[in-house]
C-alpha cells in the first residue's frame, strides 16, 4: 500500500493552510482544543526517574483509535522474502526487552517562539520517560528478510484522520538501516502495564533518541519499500524558514536540561515561591544524539552559568538527575538550565525560529520569588 | 488547625487580581501554562464506560506533591471525641466499597464563554469516569465521634501554593450531613491500580455527583470544626458576575451530554469528516443532581432535537451512554445533545456567564463534514 495519502477537493476548506500567528495574537481555540486533549508532563514530576502513568507527554494527530488487543495484526509485508502477519502473541514470544527511554515532542517549546507558529502550543514540558517492554523490530525485519533494493521502512498507525486537505494514516518511514537499529523496539508494555490507548494501544513503534512522531503508535503495517519514503509526516516534521522550503528534516531529540521547579507556584502565572537559604536545584537533561556531559545552570537569568553534578541515568536512553546546591537571596530570580553532549550540541541562549515550531530548546525562565526566611507560621 | 491561609505581603505582586479576557484577547501563556501541564479527556474515549488510566482529565492547583503511601498517615481530628491517625493499611482494613463515578471540572466549558475568564481553558473535555475504591469516609467518622456542635468537616490536602496572593493548602469543607453520606469515599485506588501521582497518591477524597473541586486530592487531614467553614477554595468556587458578590457556592455537577465525536478529524480544527450514509450518534450523559432522564440530539445546530435512546449506566453515579441513528446528509452540519435529568435541570442553549468560568453547559457545537459516499479509494 505504501501511501494512504488521498487529496480530496472537498476536504479543501476543513483545514486551514499551516501559518504563524500574528503579532500579539493570543493562542485561538483551536490550539486550546489541541491543548486540552494533549498534555505534557508536570514539572514537578521530574522528581520521578520513571514517569508515572498517564503523566507522560501525550500528542496525537488524530483520534485515539478503539482497538482489539485480542485481534490486533501486525502486517510485515512489501519488499520482504517472507511476509508476517503477527498477533501480539506472536510478538510476545520473541525476546523480550525492557528500557527506560526518554521520549520528547518535536515541537515541545513551540508556543515561546515568536511569531508563534500555530499548532499544540508546549512550552517545556511535552516530554516523559517510561518503561517500554516489547521486542526489536530488527528480529521481526530478518524473519521477513528484505530484498536487494530495500531503501525505506514505512509505519503505518491505525490512527486516520486529514492534515492540510490530506486525508492520511499516520506514517512515518526509518531507513533500513536505522529500522534494524537493534533499539527499535515493537512495544506492547509500559511501566509494566499493556500500553494505555493514548499511548498506542495495544502496539507502538518505538525509537529511542528520536522525538516522539518517529514512535508509530496503534502500529498496524511495517512495509519494505523500494525508495525513499516521502509522506506527508516526513515533510511535516522538517525544519523550514518559508512553507516551499524543503528543508532538513526532523530526527533525533536535540539537548535539553529542564529544572524541577523549586518551591511552590502561584496558581495561574505558575511563578514558583522558595524561602531564602539552602535549597538543592536539581532536574534531568537529555539528548538523543549522545550522552550528557555537562548540565549549567544560572539563576540570573542566564548571564551567569555554574556547573551542576551530573546524576544516575537509568539507561543510556533515560534522562539523567542533575543537581546543584543553591543559597537562595530574598528577591527576584530567574532559572535556567542547559545540557550539552558529548558531540558538543548544546542549547542556544535564545529560540531558533523554525516555520514548524521544532525543537526549540533555548532554557527555561523559571521566575523564582525568595521570601525571607523569617516567616513565623509554619 | 482548621485553615492553612496566611496573607503575606510579599506575595502581593506574584498573582494578578482575577480577570477576564478583554474582548478579541487570545489565550495567553499563563493559561497554556495550565493547558499543557493539565488535561482533559480526548472526547473519543467516551467510547468506554470506564475511562482508561491517564485520559481521565486531570486539574491540580499547585504542584503534585511527592508522597510517601508507606508513612502516610490521615489525622481525622478537631471536634471528635476519638482523633485518629490512620495509615493506608488501616483504612484498607475496613470495609472497601468500589464505584464508577463521573468526575467532571467545574470549569468546563470555561473557554467558550465570552468574555473568557482567565484561567485553566477548558471546552468540552474535562471530564471522566473511572471505577474508585476506598472506604466510606461514614464510618470513619463515626468512629471518630463528632462532639455536639459539629457543623462542618475540613479537608486538606498535601498541595500547597498561592492563589491570589494567599498561601495556602488545599482545602475545601463539607458540611457533616455531606460528609457522612455513605457516598463519600477515602479512595486508595482507581480502575485497580493505587492512585498515581496526579490523582492523589496515595489517598483521596471522593464526593460522587459532585464538581472535582470537592474530590480533595492527597487528603492527609479531616477536621471536624463547630462553625462554617469559609476558605480560600469555598470563595473561589462560587458563581457571581461581580467579584465583590457572595455569589452561589458550587456544589453538585449540572446535566451535561456530550456527543462521541463521529468520523474522523482534522488534526487542527478538530472538525469531523463522516462519509455520508447511515451513521449512529453516541455519547455519554450525566448529573450530579440526579438520573439523566432525556438526551436530545441536533444535527442542525440546535434548530431542531430528536430524542436519543438512553442505553446502559455502569453506576447510578457514573454517566450514561446514549445513541441516535442518524442518516449523514452531504454538506456541514452542526452536531449536538442536551441532557435533562429527573429534577428537570436541562443544558441551557446559550453560555451562562459567571466570573469563575463554573458550570457552562451550553451544547456542543461539533461542526461536521458529511462527504458523498462514493469515495472510490479505501
Amino acid at each position: 500500500m505504501t501511501t494512504t495519502e488521498t487529496s480530496n477537493p472537498a476536504l479543501a476548506g476543513l483545514s486551514r493552510p499551516a501559518r504563524v500567528a500574528d503579532e500579539g495574537e493570543g493562542v485561538g481555540l483551536d490550539e486550546i482544543g489541541l491543548a486540552a486533549r494533549n498534555h505534557g508532563m508536570p514539572l514537578e514530576l521530574l522528581a520521578h526517574d520513571v514517569t508515572p502513568l498517564g503523566a507522560h507527554y501525550v500528542l496525537t494527530h488524530y483520534d485515539i483509535p478503539l482497538a482489539d488487543a485480542t485481534t490486533w495484526a501486525l502486517e510485515v509485508g512489501g519488499l520482504v522474502r517472507s511476509p508476517l502477519s503477527l498477533s501480539l502473541a506472536d510478538l510476545q514470544a520473541r525476546p523480550v526487552v525492557s528500557r527506560t527511554v526518554t521520549m520528547e515532542c518535536a515541537g515541545n517549546g513551540r508556543a515561546r517562539l515568536s511569531p508563534r507558529p500555530v499548532s499544540q502550543p508546549w512550552l517545556h514540558e511535552a516530554v516523559g520517560a517510561m518503561t517500554w517492554t516489547g521486542t526489536p523490530l530488527a528480529g521481526v525485519l530478518a524473519d521477513a528478510a528484505p530484498l536487494d533494493g530495500a531503501v525505506d521502512v514505512v509505519f503505518t498507525g491505525a490512527d486516520h484522520g486529514v492534515e492540510r486537505g490530506v486525508e492520511q494514516d499516520y506514517q512515518r518511514s526509518l531507513t533500513v538501516e536505522q529500522a534494524t537499529d537493534p533499539e527499535v523496539l515493537l512495544a506492547w508494555a509500559c511501566n509494566g502495564v499493556e500500553l494505555p490507548p493514548q499511548h498506542g494501544h495495544p502496539l507502538r513503534l518505538l525509537v529511542p533518541g528520536w522525538y516522539g512522531m518517529a514512535s508509530v503508535k496503534w502500529l498496524r503495517s511495517v512495509e519494505v519499500v523500494d525508495h525513499v519514503f516521502d509522506g506527508y509526516q516526513m515533510r511535516a516534521y522538517s525544519l523550514r524558514q518559508a512553507p516551499e522550503e524543503e528543508g532538513e528534516r526532523v530526527t533525533r531529540i536535540a539537548p535539553r536540561a529542564l529544572v524541577q521547579p523549586p518551591g511552590f507556584p502561584d496558581f495561574l502565572s505558575r511563578r514558583r515561591v522558595v524561602r531564602a537559604g539552602p535549597q538543592l536545584l536539581t532536574g534531568r537533561a537529555w539528548s538523543g544524539w549522545a550522552e550528557v556531559v555537562s548540565v549549567e545552570v544560572s539563576v540570573d537569568g542566564g548571564a551567569t552559568w555554574v556547573e551542576a553534578e551530573l546524576g544516575a541515568q537509568p539507561d543510556p536512553r533515560a534522562w539523567r538527575s542533575w543537581s546543584l546546591p543553591w543559597t537562595a537571596t530574598e528577591g527576584r530570580h530567574v532559572v535556567s538550565a542547559r545540557a550539552t553532549d558529548a558531540t558538543g550540541r548544546t542549547q542556544p541562549s535564545e529560540p531558533v525560529w523554525n516555520r514548524g515550531g521544532f525543537a526549540n530548546t533555548a532554557p527555561q525562565d523559571l521566575q523564582v520569588l525568595v521570601l525571607a526566611a523569617d516567616r513565623g507560621e509554619s
